[in-house]
C-alpha cells in the first residue's frame, strides 16, 4: 500500500505562498488597516461606529445595530457609551508631556473624566507603563471598575519628576448612549450557517484586531459576490460585551442554525497558525480546520479549548456550546508586541493578511464541500468500468489516486462518514475525495444524506 | 506482579517452525501447486473448471457451481466464458517468436480473438512488457474493456524489428458459457460460519494465488476429517466477479451466519505475515488474528482496512460489511515477482506453504475455543481449593500461571469478555486461558454465555 | 497559554514532607505497631481478637463481630477457630532447636496439631525455609489443606542432622469457634460511603499488614473527631475469608451505598506509592487517587486491576464490582523482606507511616470536596466583576490562577464533570478548583448537581 500512499498529501501551494495572490490584494488589505488604525475604539462609542461605517463601504448589506446603554444582555447590562475628546498631562510649564493626540493608547481605555492638578504620588497610581519594555506604551482598559488613567512608556514615566501635573481627560460616559455592532448575513443555498466573529473594540492595535477585521471584511465581500451552499453570518462587535449582547438578541432557532463558527483574530505577524478547538473538541469545524492545516502544509499548532481568550468564551459557554473555534496566528500574550504600541501597521505586513485570508478561504472551501453521502449500490462494489470511472487494463498494484478515491468514498459512504472523515482515513486530500464524490453522484451511485433516499435499498 | 508476568507469552513452537510438520506435507502441498501451475485460468472458462476438478479429488463434497453468462449479479453481469486454444506471433519467416504454449502469461488474459498480419506499429500497442524487469513476462488482463494483446519480456519486445507480424489469438468469448466457482461447507456443531475465500483466476502465478488454493484446500480437507464447533464455508472463485456472483446468490440469513472470515492469498514467498483488518476494524477475527500473530512470535504486520486488494473489498462493501479480513504473507505489489513470470513454483517453497497452513490452523484453533462465559459464582471468589483447583500452601507472591488464569477467567467472565479479551488483558496465552475456562466449566463455576443460564443468580 | 500554566501543579508540601507532621505522631503510630507485632494472628483465633481489642482503645465505637465457624459465607464456609499454645522441635538432648516462643513465624500458620518423635526425612517434608535468604524465617500458611509444619531459616535447617526429633504443635482447630472482624462506621452528612479495608491476619509482619492497620486506625480516629460530608466504613478482617464473610453479611442496599473504597496495605517501607485501580478502571476513586499522586509530587506507579492481590479481589469480583482500589507502598512480592522475618518493626519507620497517613488524608480531602455542579448562568459568562470575583484592570494575557479556576468551573459545570475532571482538564490543582466552586456557589452561580435545580433554566 505504501507505494501509492506516497506523495498524496494535499499541498495547496497557492494558499501557502501568498506571492501567488494578486499583488494588489495585499496592498488593498493593508490600506484598509492603515485607514482604521488611527481611530480610537472602545467597547462603545463613536470609534466603533466610524469603523463599521468604513467597513460598510465594501459590505453595504451589513446592518449596524445600536443597543441602548442599560439594556439587559444575559447576565450583563449594556454599559454607558464612552467618548473622549482630549486627554493630556501638562507640566508646570504648561507643556503637554503626555497627549492622547499622539497615541490613542495614552488614555486608559474607558477612562472616567478627570480635570485638575494632581500631586505626582497620586498621579502615579493612575499611570501604567511596562518596565520590561520601556519604549512601549501599554494598552490598558477599565471597563467595569470606574477609574481614570494614562498609559505611557516607562521611559516617559521616568521623566515625570515635578511635584504635580495638570491632568485632563475630557471623556463622557453617556447612560443614554448605545453599544454598536455590525452584522452581515450572506445567504447561501441552505439555511445552515457559518458564524465568523471578530472583535472591533481595540484602538490603534494593528494585529489585535484590525488584522481580523480586514481579513474577515474581504472574505465577506468575496462571498457576497459568488454562489455558495452555506449561509455566512459575520459579526463585528466589541469583545465580550459585544458577543454577549449579540447572543442575547438571538432566538434558539437562530442559534440552532449555526453549524460551524470561527473567531477571527490576530491574523498578522509572522507566526504560525494556531487553531483552538471549540469546547466540543471534535465538531466539524475542528476536524475541518485540523485537516486543512495539516494537509495544506501550514506550520501550525492545534490546542484544546480553554475558557479564556476571545469571544469563543461566550459562544462556547456551556448553555450555548456552539461549535466555534478560534483561528489565529500567534495567540495573544505570546508575542512581545501584544497589547503595546509596537502592535502597529509595520508589525502587520500585507503578505501576512493575504496568507490568513487564503487559509480562511480554504477552510470555507472544505466546509462548503463537506457532506454526508449514502452509497446507493452498497452491496459489493458497483461496476465502475462500465460507467467509465475505472481504468480498463489492470496491471499494477496501485490504481490511480482518483480510483482509490472512488473506492474509498463508495466504501465509507454509509451515511456516517462525511468527506473530511473519508479524506482522513484514506490519507487522500479533501479535493480528490470531493471530486470522487461528485463523479459518483453524477453516476447515480451516491445520494446526499439529507435526501429522501437516505437509506440504502435492502439486500434480498 | 512483574515477576510472574515474565515469560508467559505464548509461543506455539510447532506452528512457528514448520520443520516440526511432517516432512511430506510440504512435498504434498508443493506437488499440488506444481500440478495446478500450468493451467490457463481466467475469470471464466475451462481453466477454472479444470482447477476445481483437481481440488475436488481431495474435497469430494465441494460443489462446483456454473452460473450462466449474462446472469445479473448485484451491480454486475456474469461475463462471457473465455477459452483460448492457441496464441502466437509469427515473423516473416513463419517462426513463432511469441507462443502461448511457452507461457500462459503470453496472452493478455481474457483477450478477444485476433487473426492476421499486423504492422509493427499497431502491434506494439497490443504488447505489454516491463522495461524495469526486462527478463520477466508481465501478467495483464482486460476483462471489461474488449481488447487483444500479448505480454512478453522487454528483452523479447526489443527483438521485434520486422515491419509486420502474423498474429493469432484463437480465443472464444461465449455468451452462452458460464462462470465457475467451487463451494464447500464443512458443518460443525453450530451453524455459525467461518468463511474462507480464495481467488482461483490467475494463470501460472504460484504465489498469487495457487499458494492460497493449496493451503486452503488442505485446511478444508483436515477440517472435514475432524470434529469442530464452528461450520466452515470455503469459496474458490474468480476474483471480484466470483465474490460478487457468490454474494448475489446468498440469502440475508445465510450471510448472517458468517461470524468470521478470511481471504486467503499470497501464502508463499519468504515474507512476514500481513493481516489486513476487516472494515469493522475490531471484529472477533481481527482480534483473534492479531493475538495469534503477536503471541505466536510471528514476524508480522497489522494493517487497517482499505477498499483495495482482494475479495475482502466485496465482503466488506458497506451493505454487507462482513467481518472478513485478509491474511497473507507479503501483500500484492510489495514483492518484485508480483504479477510476473517470476512468481513461479520456485518462488513458492514447500516450507512456506506449511508455515502458512500452520498459522491458519492456529487461527482456527483459537476461533474454535473463543467463547463468552458467565461466572456462576460471581460474588467474591469461589473457593478453588476445595475443588482441587488451587495450590494448598500459599507461600509466594506469584501463583502458578494456571492459577492466575483461573482468577482472570472468573473475574472477567461476566458475559461481556470473550476468552481472547481475557487473554489480552491478562497477558496470558489463549491456551492457558482456554484450559482454565474448561476447568471452571467442568467445576460448574462457568456457563457458556449462549446457554439459558446467561445471567448470574442475583445477590441477596 | 503556556505562561500561566507553568508552576500550577499542586504540591501539598505538608503531606509530602512528613517532617511537617507532629514529631510525636510518628512515634505514636510506631508504638502501636510495636505493641501489635508480637501477637500471633491468623484468619481466626485469639490473636485477631486481641488485636482488635487494642484498636478499640482508640476506636471505641468499633463493633467486633464474631461469626461462628461453619457459617456459610458466599461460596465459602467460616473455618474452625485456630489457636496455638506452644510449638517446638526438640533434639535428642531435649533442647528446643525451634521454638514458637522465639518467633510467631516458626509455626506453619493454621497448622494442625502434632505430637511425637518424627524421623528427620519425614520432618523435612514439614519444614519450610528460604535457601536464597538463608538468614530469614519464611511466612507460610495452610488454611484449607490440613497440614502441620514449621518455618525456619535455611541456616537453622542445615543444622538439623539428627535421625529424629521430637515435635510438638499444641494447637486447636475448634469447629465451635468463630471468625472475628472489626467494623466501624463513621457517619457523615450523607449516606454515601467510603469503604476502607485492611487485613489483620498476619502474625509478626510489620509492613504486611500492621502498617495498614495502624494508619487506618489513626485515620478513623481523626475522622471520628471532625465533621465531614461522606460516611466512612472501616473493616479490619482476615484476608480473603474476612472480606468474603463481611460481604456475605451485607445487603444489596448497603453495598450500593459504597461509592468509593480502598484496600490499605503495605504502608511502610521506603518504596514509592503504588495504586492499583479498581476493576472498573475509571471509578471516581481511581481518578481521585491518580490526581492526588500526580499533583502531589509523589513518586508513584499506577497499575491496572488484576484479580490477584489483597481483598480488592473480593470487592471487585464481577458480581459486586465495587469501586475499590488498593493503595500501598511497594506491592507484595516486590521487596525482599516480603513474607519473611525481615518484615519487622525496624523495616517500618515512623516517618513512613506518617507519610502514608498524609496521603490517605489527602485522598479523603479530595473525595470530600469532589462534587458535580450545575452552572446556573450558563448562557455566556456571568459578569464576575460586579460580584467582586474578577480583577478590574485587565492588562495581561494571563489572569490569576484563581480567575482561571472560576472560568474553568463555570465552563465545565454542566452536571457531567466533577471537580476532579475539571482540575484534570484545566491543569489546575483540585484545591484551587474547589475554592473557585465554593466562591461561585456562594455567589449563587452554581448549584450542587444533586439539588432540585439540576437543570439550567432554558434559554429563550
Amino acid at each position: 500500500m505504501a507505494l501509492y500512499m506516497l506523495g498524496l498529501e494535499f499541498t495547496p501551494v497557492s494558499s501557502v505562498v501568498p506571492a501567488a495572490a494578486p499583488a494588489d490584494l495585499g496592498t488593498l488589505l493593508h490600506a484598509l488597516l492603515l485607514r482604521l488604525y488611527p481611530i480610537c475604539r472602545s467597547i462603545t462609542g463613536n470609534g466603533v461606529r466610524q469603523t463599521l461605517a468604513i467597513l460598510r463601504e465594501q459590505l453595504p448589506n451589513m446592518v449596524v445595530h445600536e443597543v441602548p446603554s442599560g439594556t439587559p444582555a444575559l447576565d450583563w447590562t449594556v454599559p454607558p457609551e464612552w467618548n473622549v475628546r482630549e486627554a493630556w498631562i501638562k507640566n508646570a510649564a504648561g507643556e503637554r508631556v503626555i497627549d492622547f493626540r499622539n497615541h490613542n493608547l495614552h488614555v486608559l481605555n474607558y477612562s472616567t473624566p478627570k480635570q485638575g492638578w494632581v500631586p505626582i504620588a497620586e498621579l502615579r497610581e493612575h499611570l501604567f507603563s511596562l518596565p520590561a519594555q520601556p519604549d512601549l506604551i501599554p494598552y490598558r482598559t477599565s471597563y467595569y471598575n470606574p477609574n481614570w488613567g494614562f498609559c505611557l512608556s516607562h521611559n516617559q514615566l521616568q521623566t515625570l519628576n515635578e511635584a504635580e501635573y495638570e491632568v485632563c481627560i475630557d471623556a463622557t460616559l453617556d447612560p443614554n448612549g448605545s453599544l454598536t455592532y455590525g452584522e452581515l448575513l450572506v445567504p447561501g443555498e441552505v439555511e445552515d450557517e457559518v458564524l465568523i466573529s471578530c472583535h472591533c473594540c481595540h484602538p490603534s492595535l494593528a494585529n489585535d484586531n484590525l488584522s481580523g477585521m480586514v481579513v474577515v471584511a474581504e472574505l465577506a465581500r468575496q462571498l457576497s459576490e459568488r454562489p455558495h451552499r452555506l449561509s455566512y453570518r459575520f459579526v463585528f462587535g466589541p469583545g465580550t460585551i459585544g458577543a454577549i449582547t449579540w447572543l442575547s438578541r438571538q432566538t434558539p432557532d437562530g442559534l440552532a442554525r449555526i453549524r460551524h463558527g470561527l473567531v477571527a483574530t490576530l491574523l498578522g505577524g509572522d507566526g504560525a497558525f494556531t487553531y483552538k478547538r471549540s469546547r466540543r473538541g471534535n465538531a466539524d469545524i475542528d476536524r475541518v480546520v485540523a485537516h486543512v492545516l495539516r494537509t495544506g502544509g501550514y506550520a501550525h499548532e492545534l490546542r484544546d479549548f480553554i475558557p479564556y481568550g476571545y469571544d469563543e468564551r461566550q459562544y462556547c459557554s456551556p448553555g450555548f456550546n456552539l461549535p466555534v473555534g478560534c483561528l489565529s496566528r500567534t495567540p495573544f500574550g505570546e508575542f512581545p508586541e501584544y497589547h503595546t504600541s509596537a502592535d502597529d501597521c509595520e508589525f502587520v505586513q500585507p503578505a501576512q493578511l493575504v496568507g490568513s485570508l487564503a487559509l480562511y478561504e480554504r477552510v470555507i472551501e472544505v466546509l462548503e464541500g463537506n457532506q454526508y453521502y449514502q452509497n446507493l449500490s452498497p452491496y459489493g462494489e458497483p461496476q465502475l468500468g462500465r460507467r467509465g470511472l475505472y481504468q480498463a487494463i489492470k496491471s499494477q498494484a496501485s490504481p490511480r489516486e482518483a480510483e482509490m478515491a472512488l473506492l474509498w468514498v463508495l466504501n465509507q459512504a454509509d451515511g456516517t462518514h462525511d468527506l473530511i472523515a473519508i479524506a482522513e482515513c484514506s490519507g487522500l486530500s479533501f479535493n480528490v475525495i470531493r471530486e470522487a464524490a461528485a463523479q459518483l453522484l453524477a453516476a447515480g451511485l451516491l445520494a446526499e444524506k439529507a435526501s429522501a433516499l437516505s437509506e440504502p435499498p435492502p439486500f434480498s
